[in-house]
């Protein structure tokens, strides 16, 4: 040991770019300082560092652990630092690994030691986990936004095409007369539950791990609750080992994500279906469309396309998170760092897919005579002849069973059900009556069907107002 | 055409073993109606299936839709099958495609016409998406109770062990005391973040898709509500194409069962690693153990270690699901049918695996004498000495630089910080004092942290007794 | 110590029901003896266990481990243990954990002390490894066969449309013409690319992982490269450590299975966009489809749903096993029992639908005038028209340029561009001749692309053929 | 249809921003624009888009369908292009939407019409795929050569520690002695398959797409073999539908790199456990971990926990590109641009990660001591006893049993087998002889494995060289 007080350096960051290394002999190498370092990505959340170090600071002043004078200065120097990130001055440093380290130096750098007094009673490990949970909870409220805008896009579309019929398909195949916008209205209801996932998600992201310091807490006399009220959280961490290492919160906003993509997918492929050729039901707006370098005539879905791709990366997301903390044991792991770029991406990807689906939906045009054809191919109303027996006393199953010999003679006479007589009809089963050609038409079959989640375009009027009228509230 | 009246065949499922058949030339081949068939899986879901049809008769005779003699014969049908079923005695028959099939052919065998009128104002399709949430929402239930009684079991065992001293890890590094019951508290926390996702889960699980019918609702005059009310569902789906075609519930369960499992396998790795005979914290029951075939000392953390393992499983059906949904178009396909397996299997595991371990925690054997030994090595309380000096008004980065440079010093005589004087610390800084080893104690450090979440005996035993209380209530 | 030899029991199996259990003091309970065991699906491995046992033998014996009576013993005890399970009347007891100690403990029964000796300079970690590879092996040989001949099938059907012209796609746009032969053979060169990866995996599947014991060999003289030649395998495995831990032949399997259902996907998601009614290119057989329990009319392409859906599942077994194996330490963990049921599901799944597409693929009725309908409608042939001009000295940027203009012309006069006269064509350009229409013909664009990988009929006969005659080697 | 002859505009790329927009009434939106365009991350490729584009205008020049003064312009302009990326200086714009428009425009800008004439006869649907499969053949190389490096280095350790014992694990619990070196020549072995791998898939890459044109193939009289032979490509893809929409090339990469991953994760487990204080098994040079910044004393093995993490990022790309394939029809989809962000980063994750370790594992120091201690810990030596009865002709169940039996005494009395004496050992079994404690030694036990694939020095050593010899040769 030498015998003499070895003197602290005068700026820990500045001669050994870390804030850790007194005991390590050798430096990290280029490539090991590229592979560990966050700083190109994290640095997204900079003004939520920020406004947890201001929050952490406020309340070390007032629990008296930190001078007013230490506090106004890290207040003064953490505002010019906000200034300089936001005008793009700011210079972000892989040596200083991340976006803590690079903020906390320059801080040290303008207000000297108050700044080295601001990491009192936390660690990185509780700043990360506060950070990204502030980061996160406004990109949901933000994607919540902006569900309940497509869910009154589709709404909207959906109270002017209230009465236009559509082949409702199952199996792709004709099954029975739907309303379009009966049809639009089933995507608002998926996007209803998404954005019910989303709200239930950021219950459990809106808790405060500061506090939990490295992982064992602090022995400064902190104020947790306060600081949790000063950054709105709604309750803290009662563990602080769960809360440096708990990353639920990132993988439920995952999997909430993936089924917004999920949905997102399945309009997709509806929409591209839609705009095929053979089919034709409806048209997109060209701006959400592209072209061929090779093919002239090409006017390609590429927006719809590229969302359905899309899915695959939240669900990769998801996975890698997923696998990132399967078998992690307590209490942080530098694994943990990979929770991030997947994280970010997630959220960027369903806010920008979403944004876009809020701009086409109204722009979609729709075609009702292309739809209208459509329907009337496939025995469509063949359930409503069966339902017309059952109504005059046949059991269900041997009213099935008659209308399957009507069809498979229309099939073979190349005609549709209402194509036959009522004597033709007739000879199906005696029941049959006059009244059998209304029952058939396409019109007829929609408007029976208006109780609580049918396809009536009374029903389907007072779904989408109620759609608009929920959108609108939130 | 034929010029006589077809007549319905007496029994539609016993002469062409499919309800559907009726338009067909040819019958599917063996191979086809093996691969297509899901009575093999699906049977499980017969109580439910029976449930639901009661609910949907009960309400066709209130609406006078079918007699009451006919509900009466229903009634007395389905309670002499759900015998026949329990009892081991009734005949799946892969023929008749699924559960619902199996069972309304049985009906009319034992009815007749009565059971032919069953089906009317439903399909398969609102009755399969009826039975899955009603077999969901109990497997919710007894999962619930599950995690409530692990959580308790964690802390009760944290309550006993709130003054055991081990060394806290980051990193699988030692980083600072902290005491095992606050340990067991974080899985305590995560399982209780788990029973939150499922509750939620339980919400969306629990709307009866019931009267969407084929996919756009049917002409009869049905009352949704009143089977939602009977069958104990909060609210009815909305919309007939999305209800029947709705998996979220499916995925969403499947994703809140992913992190059950995850949180397992993060228990479990440090089960296995406390029992590796280097560190020796703990000891398993022998009955959660196995030995080996050719290795006769050996006893093995099987539970734990296959428990780890099946976290695979359950990730792996969340992506089936998920990939099952993408870009399909509305609204029912038989893809559809894909979604059983994978959720009853993932529905299977966590049951089993939270059983398992709500008998293994209590039997969790601790070493605390091993444990002592473990936060004696590797300079536990190092962070402890860098806010003593803070507390004596040096900068925090000052502080922990000061320190490393002691920590290096010992780590060259192999000894611990507390094993240097006075005389020698103060040689690091002036401003230690004599108080400096009460502070580099164990129980000091523990003992200090005890803002809410921190690893303090007291704070410790307060939260066990929450979670004791919150777990009992449920 | 008790002073008297303890005398080993007379059946290590019957009494104790495990043959690892004299240092346990506790038997495992019920639930995780059910939770443990694996006999309930690896009972499938019998055979294979039973062949690399006797292997295992016949190297003893040769290697002076065992006598030839004890040989003789065991080969006669396993052929009747083989005829038993055969026959279905073998006994499984799950108190005996796995296929290998309920085959080991009935040799015992059978043959006595030499049953005992089998199991010398083996361990069941290298015993399963040696079984599971063995029966992978047959599956890949199987699976193998049902590639070549879905492509074979694929192939005659291409022979039979090499002139059958529709609409080739991209993003369901219709963009130029192409023979369906050529679609089809598409099919048969993804599925060529599967064989072939098969074969690479089978040749790492093919490696010999007994004689690695445990974990670190064994110290009997054994022969491991006469055990390998007459199991046929092509190599052994260098390293006994990973010999028993690794899986990377499991999961590479389960890879190429994602690949093959992928490829199914696709073909399925045509099979049933083509069926369609609006679209209408093909019909599948009857027997590949099925009803609705509700409408009458349907029929539904069941067999392309579900197996489409099932790629889901094999995504979800491959994501299974790398979960499981990510961090795990070597070397044998109980982890690895979780590898069994994903990749036979995955083996059944491509197995069960390849034999399935073999069948439908030729029952496939095109109907072409329908193709070529829709081949004529969205200007399949503008991309002819710039090439036309190229040919004449327009730079393609600028013939690219001008078709588009003649595209947007014809759109809003709602005709196609072969609709146009000569003078109309020169309009948009002076170098249009006469020979123009020749050009915008459909046979005239496809027979046009006869390179190798084009569409022209000529060259797609060619392929079909060249495609046959390989499936025919195999 | 205007009368005068429409005039090309002098540049497609400058006044309309995209090529292919002739027909378009509306641009697209700026949030679409980046939504769809790609330039931003395939840029990367531009090397070998110029590569692709230099041997398409040869061949077409040795075609006659351009002038050798066109393509002698292109090849100047493609020279000055490829400086100007090189330098930086070249503007990428977003405008132009991907790698392949930005480098066109720039060279119609620089040498006017011959540039023009590039894109004769081809598509950017098998530009791109020609340009991906350059880029990821080049990567592979890249990576074979490194687990080449990474098993030198793996089999050069193993060379120094091949009499180094330590406690080979089963389960984490002591199995047998085995040396260290041959626990590292378990992950030769590993990174052996995963060469064989990225090799055997290196044969799917390397056949040319180019000659597909946008599905259906050209009309020009292209030479794809000449192509093919000038860019180094084995074969040439054989169906142009097939080829612009295949991307199995790149699934098949990321399973490979998967496995990789997976290998990875495991060393990574074992290098973190084993600097685990109470382990201690190794050290870690001080540049590959890193501090803590309120825990001064703490030395983080943060590069394997990275690695360990970053599995999950393969694993997410792997699931993400099998679900943006699934279900896709023919030909190309939008969908498929996604497949370019997540190949390109599971290529750099590989890289980077086997760059460090191959500089890591050569500093690994190793602690043999520790290791010994710990192997003498645990039985490691019971099997040894087990066989030495075997030998003595007693069969090996009851060989087993007695041994267990032994144990179980031994862990009562708190010593190990070794410490037993011969007379006490006798009491267990009756054959036991003077010669016993030889067997029981760590040295004996592994000395006694020398089979292919066994522990015992001298194999070690053989196969240590072996690996590097082989990785030498490649």
């Amino acid at each position: 040991m030498s015998n003499s007080t070895p003197t602290p350096s005068q700026d820990q960051f500045a001669n050994k770019a870390q804030a850790w290394s007194a005991r390590f002999s050798e430096p990290v190498s280029e490539l090991v300082k590229r592979y560990t370092a966050s700083v190109s990505f994290d640095q997204r959340m900079a003004r939520f560092d920020i406004q947890g170090s201001l929050a952490h600071a406020e309340m070390l002043a007032a629990s008296g652990v930190i001078s007013n004078d230490d506090l106004a200065a890290i207040q003064g120097g953490m505002q010019q630092i906000l200034q300089e990130i936001e005008a793009g001055q700011f210079e972000w440093s892989i040596d200083l690994e991340d976006v803590h380290l690079n903020i906390e130096k320059r801080l040290v750098e303008l207000v000297g030691d108050a700044g080295k007094r601001l990491h009192t009673g936390r660690s990185r490990n509780d700043q990360v986990a506060t950070d990204i949970r502030l980061w996160l909870r406004n990109e949901i409220d933000i994607s919540l936004g902006l569900l309940q805008q497509l869910r009154a896009g589709l709404a909207q579309l959906a109270l002017e095409h209230a009465d236009t019929i559509m082949p409702g398909f199952t199996h792709l195949q004709v099954a029975q007369p739907v309303t379009f916008g009966h049809h639009l209205l089933a995507y608002a209801e998926m996007f209803g539950r998404d954005a019910e996932r989303l709200t239930d998600c950021r219950k459990r992201v809106n808790r405060l791990p500061l506090g939990a310091a490295a992982l064992a807490g602090t022995s400064y006399p902190i104020d947790r609750e306060r600081v949790a009220r000063s950054l709105g959280f709604d309750d803290v961490c009662r563990n602080s080992l769960d809360a440096v290492s708990d990353r639920d919160f990132a993988i439920e906003f995952c999997a909430a994500a993936a089924l917004i993509m999920t949905h997102i997918s399945r309009l997709s492929e509806e929409l591209v279906l839609w705009m095929s050729p053979r089919i034709g039901f409806i048209d997109l707006a060209d701006r959400f469309c592209t072209g061929s370098s090779i093919m002239p005539q090409k006017k390609n879905p590429d927006v719809p396309e590229l969302a359905r791709g899309k899915t695959g990366r939240v669900n990769g997301h998801l996975i890698a998170l997923l696998t990132l903390m399967k078998g992690q044991p307590l209490a942080y792991n530098k694994d943990n760092q990979e929770d991030k770029e997947g994280l970010f991406d997630a959220a960027d990807t369903i806010r920008d897919t979403l944004t876009i689906f809020v701009d086409m939906v109204p722009g979609i045009r729709v075609r009702p005579e292309a739809m209208r054809a459509a329907a009337l191919q496939g025995f469509a109303t063949a359930t409503d002849l069966a339902d017309y027996l059952v109504k005059k006393g046949v059991p269900f199953r041997d009213a099935h069973e008659t209308v399957a010999l009507a069809v498979r003679e229309c099939e073979t006479r190349g005609c549709d059900l209402a194509d036959l007589s009522v004597a033709e009809l007739q000879a199906f089963h005696p029941l049959v009556g006059d009244d059998i050609h209304a029952v058939l038409t396409l019109e007829g079959s929609v408007a029976a069907r208006k109780h609580i989640g049918g396809t009536a375009p009374e029903r389907v009027r007072e779904e989408a107002r109620r759609v608009l009228a929920e959108s609108a509230n939130r």
